[in-house]
């Protein structure tokens, strides 16, 4: 009951890790909508494994076929589904763990929740499964490019290495997408990437942060008083997997200010109305003020090392978990377009329910 | 359309702060509960405004009637319906910022988006709406006991001081409700309340966190992969009046960890399927695995403060937003109820999710 | 779970028979909205017991309360909660029958699926229910008049008593609401009142059908391939108590017509594209056209009588249910409002789905 | 929006007539089905086309792939996408109505609705979309197999052809899968047919009904007071392409009874709570009470006639649509097995959701 999200704008994932496909459905795209089938794959292209040495040497293709949906390339407002295919699947490698519990996977939670489960790769709970996130999210890209709102996401910390800065704009990010890691400082993104070499040759892995900016969105999305779009954005990162926490605005550092310097005061600002600061981080009562709106996600160490681990198996007997297969010794560079395509999701999908709330949209 | 909450057990939330009623729709409660009603006064009470010369001073009774669904004192499987009516409503305290936007408050935000908004205390911004959720959490609390989940909410941090342990259990925290603050260190409680009530003194406002732990709740709950347990425990938390950030486990802390310090091993212990650690905070894959769950909610300093502050009325003219009325200078004390509240309604809401999920169930 | 209903005006239902109130929580009206009280009061009383002999003679007020969602006389955007209190509640009426199964009610069925039941009048089964859908129909109604579509239904049958003509207009309504019956025909509307009153004096019951028209509802409306149109209008009305048929345009005598006949030809009139035809109802493809909209509903025998009836108690012992209270002999004339209030939802909720389809929307 | 259907056990179908594919996503399986994927295309094989010369001589293989959501012959409680892909695409066989509005069909109101359609074969209007309704069914079917729950459809009207009897049991049933019109009286199915390929002759067409039976539904399916059992059911018939009316009990025929008549009296039979009669068809309060559950389905004459019709085009322009493709001049036949579908995955809902009703379930 869990795989899907959004109201209006509705994705619907399915797929495992090493099943015939990965896929989704997205009901509620707006019809006439240019699709833009590059744009897509450069999407996926984005987060597909084996970029450079400190992502997975998994080869996927990661080809997106669409099905249904389009006609004469627009989208015609019926539901668009998506398939990508596993090419790359050595099932084989999981043999070994067939009836063991990886620690810190969701191996053992399956198995409790479900009383059965694929346990090639992770099945449902491995990562494979956002391919459909950042397909859908690349949709909902193309229509929010229409509105003029951007969204872009960078890493800012892995590890103990942090960026510096924390009011950075989309224009300061021309940097990160021309580095493996998708940090926007050249020089800490060459002191990440050696440092998670270094973490992926001892076998191990190391968290990161990753942090988003949104620009161009209009004042008015969110919907008090559960659905508030700071909520909802939360929902949709802390969804990723591996992700901990999530904060916006001045966030777990705003706690120790007082109200009088954390306060955002209104100003007018070329004819619009502004805030003269920004703890808000874009929102306010649970609805965006048309400020840029910025949050962050700390992602955990990934669960896999290449390291002899204690556990148990399904019969509760102890066993050495030994890794193997393919694996990210930090997750975050590869999680920037997915946690992008979310952002773009919720934004969509609130910007939608935005135009039938006041009387005048009648 | 935001104001329903939960798949199974659903609360329908509606009431302004100065209007004639909050109150609460709740659907999916299980028949056959006896409904304890002092109990869900006494949360209720807990939340109530005066508590002490550190929280606001307005009067309210927050009296509850339920109306509809319950026959003979137990629940009948149909909506229970909850009212609480607003008594000390001094709306005239609110003439003076009819057309003001204060700031960081949701003022602004609501009249663009719906292009009207009650203004008397923020209207259904207004915190007062959170009667709603106590008392439905309340309610989910009372099913929660039949079943063993226990969960407790705890101020951990005000301002920048901070209670040291961060592994306490519900057993450690038998001092939080007897100060009121809600810390369970009585001797950091004291300070904390000096120090709200120094902030008070100067009219400003202050943050803080409040922690939570739940302990006794089955592994199996969380449905992947959007709705993952701690993804819907952080919307819940973040749709919560003032919530900046939400983390769970190891949270942010948790990224500079390595993978072979941050996996929580599994073992068995009493003939069952435990873990050594604990980073995983209960939650593996988005599913509780059976160990006690452990989370973190940042709020920021109230926006209310007692001093003048520039800003814009709705015609976009310069105001000088003065401070009046009665606010909490700091809520995390008054929100400690609240949070236990949405916690109790997620799990609830996850746990009869579960029971229809095996075809053992059948 | 089941007592909400609608996707964007979303009305959500709570109270007994015999509890302190009846009520709803109506989310998703738009902002800005003039709540003409008057207007919804009205609409209530057409539902309201007592307004002849042969409806009940039960004395009901049925005076509503709005505690939320109104300032300064409109809507605001957030949840407009509406009451109802119980009045004239002779719960001992019902003392006789606290353990009966009354045939063809729903006490057998509540029993079962809850284990528990309130007894009096039915509790949550009794048409007292539909005093919140009414007052929510009229908030829709409100909002539909901004826009032009107009909602008229009628008694077009009693027992074997029947409107002759099958394409009545609204225009030709207009003598409908002057007879108890609400049968335009006030011939046939003094036969049938007639007839119902001979049931009653025999403690015997009788059904009938009510026929609604929708006009002015623009073309576009209902959502393939599920929430058709008139799949949402046939589960609406199939959802008020009685009900056990609908259909619409040519109906069940449809089926026997050829293609050939039954095909609405596309004709331009006045500037605008119509069919020479409606045998469609104003509805293709689950689409509503731009025609006028029509269908039956068939409702069955009131189950309460006043003679003696074989049965069985909760222990599945023998019992004689023995008629007593005071019941209509028939219920559509009273139920021609609550078609036209669940009409009202259904195509309300279905314009505001409609104004987030197509790209020019954005 | 609309292509989502059900609550727990949930299908979202996608695809149009001459697209790639048409399939669905089905979440809510329990986990640990076995999936006899040869039942599955057994069933799409009872409604694929060309079974006779009185339904459409389209060819399509009509073979079912399952990608997602089965391990090793089993559910695993993930989603279960299910594909069929298009074979016999003779999408120039509608180059000539490209943009033309063909009469009763959903041309014009999907152009209204949408501003763009997929006008080959009807694209998303198409009943070639009832293929993954029948995929899901039959998932469904697997499931209440289980629980003893058994569906059948048949047809009981062709034109003014008429099945006699109107209280058959499943045991009846048994010769109307043996006929090419799946009418249990082989007599009269014989005249159907004969009736039906004079039709196809005049290059014409007629409607049907189709009547089901569900026998070992448990007592207590049903969510009032909007999603009664039979409102549900009612909603996904008329959901089904072709649709006009729905009725279930005594339905219209039951208006002109009297309560005395009609009142269905609780007797014990072989230790179990059963009725005399069944005038409720098995269901009260719109709750199942255990008796057999039958309905009635109306269909219209199928819209597309190998005739000539005036209509008019996107520019409003005159035209004559001439008749051309391959069509079934009445859909009766082929849409038994859509009805049981949908009655099927409408019953498992219900019977999932009512897992979590009573107390003694947690």
């Amino acid at each position: 009951m869990g795989s899907i999200y959004g109201k209006i704008f509705q994705i619907s994932t399915f797929g495992e890790s090493h099943g015939a496909a990965v896929g989704v459905v997205v009901n509620g795209c707006p019809a006439g909508i240019e699709i833009d089938l590059d744009f897509i794959q450069a999407e996926l292209d984005r987060r597909k494994p084996g970029q450079s040495k400190i992502t997975t040497q998994r080869k996927e293709a990661d080809s997106v076929e669409i099905v249904s949906g389009i006609f004469e390339g627009k989208s015609t407002g019926t539901p668009i589904a998506m398939l990508v295919w596993n090419g790359d699947q050595r099932s084989k490698d999981y043999s070994h763990i067939a009836d063991q519990f990886r620690p810190s996977h969701a191996d053992y939670t399956y198995f409790e929740k479900y009383g059965i489960r694929d346990y090639r790769g992770g099945g449902r709970s491995s990562a494979r499964e956002t391919v459909a996130r950042v397909a859908a999210g690349a949709l909902a890209k193309l229509v929010l490019n229409q509105i003029g709102v951007k969204i872009q996401a960078y890493v800012s910390q892995v590890g103990t290495l942090k960026v510096g800065s924390t009011d950075l704009k989309i224009s300061d990010l021309s940097e990160a997408e021309k580095n493996a890691v998708r940090c926007p400082d050249p020089k800490l993104a060459q002191e990440m990437f050696d440092y998670i070499d270094q973490i992926r040759k001892q076998g191990d892995s190391v968290g990161g942060v990753i942090s988003a900016i949104i620009e161009g969105c209009p004042a008015g999305l969110g919907e008090p008083v559960f659905d508030k779009l700071h909520a909802e954005l939360g929902k949709a990162m802390l969804s990723i997997n591996a992700v901990k926490g999530f904060e916006y605005g001045s966030g777990f550092d705003g706690v120790s200010l007082k109200g009088s310097q954390h306060n955002d005061l209104f100003v007018e600002k070329d004819g619009k109305i502004q805030t003269t600061t920004n703890f808000s981080g874009g929102i306010q009562g649970g609805i965006s003020n048309g400020e840029p709106i910025y949050f962050r996600v700390a992602f955990k160490p990934t669960a896999t090392i290449m390291q002899d681990q204690d556990s148990l198996n399904e019969k509760g007997e102890k066993v050495v978990v030994s890794g193997k297969g393919r694996h990210d010794p930090c997750v975050v560079p590869r999680a920037v377009p997915i946690v992008e395509a979310m952002a773009a999701i919720v934004i969509l999908d609130f910007y939608l329910r935005n135009k039938i709330i006041k009387s005048s949209a009648l």
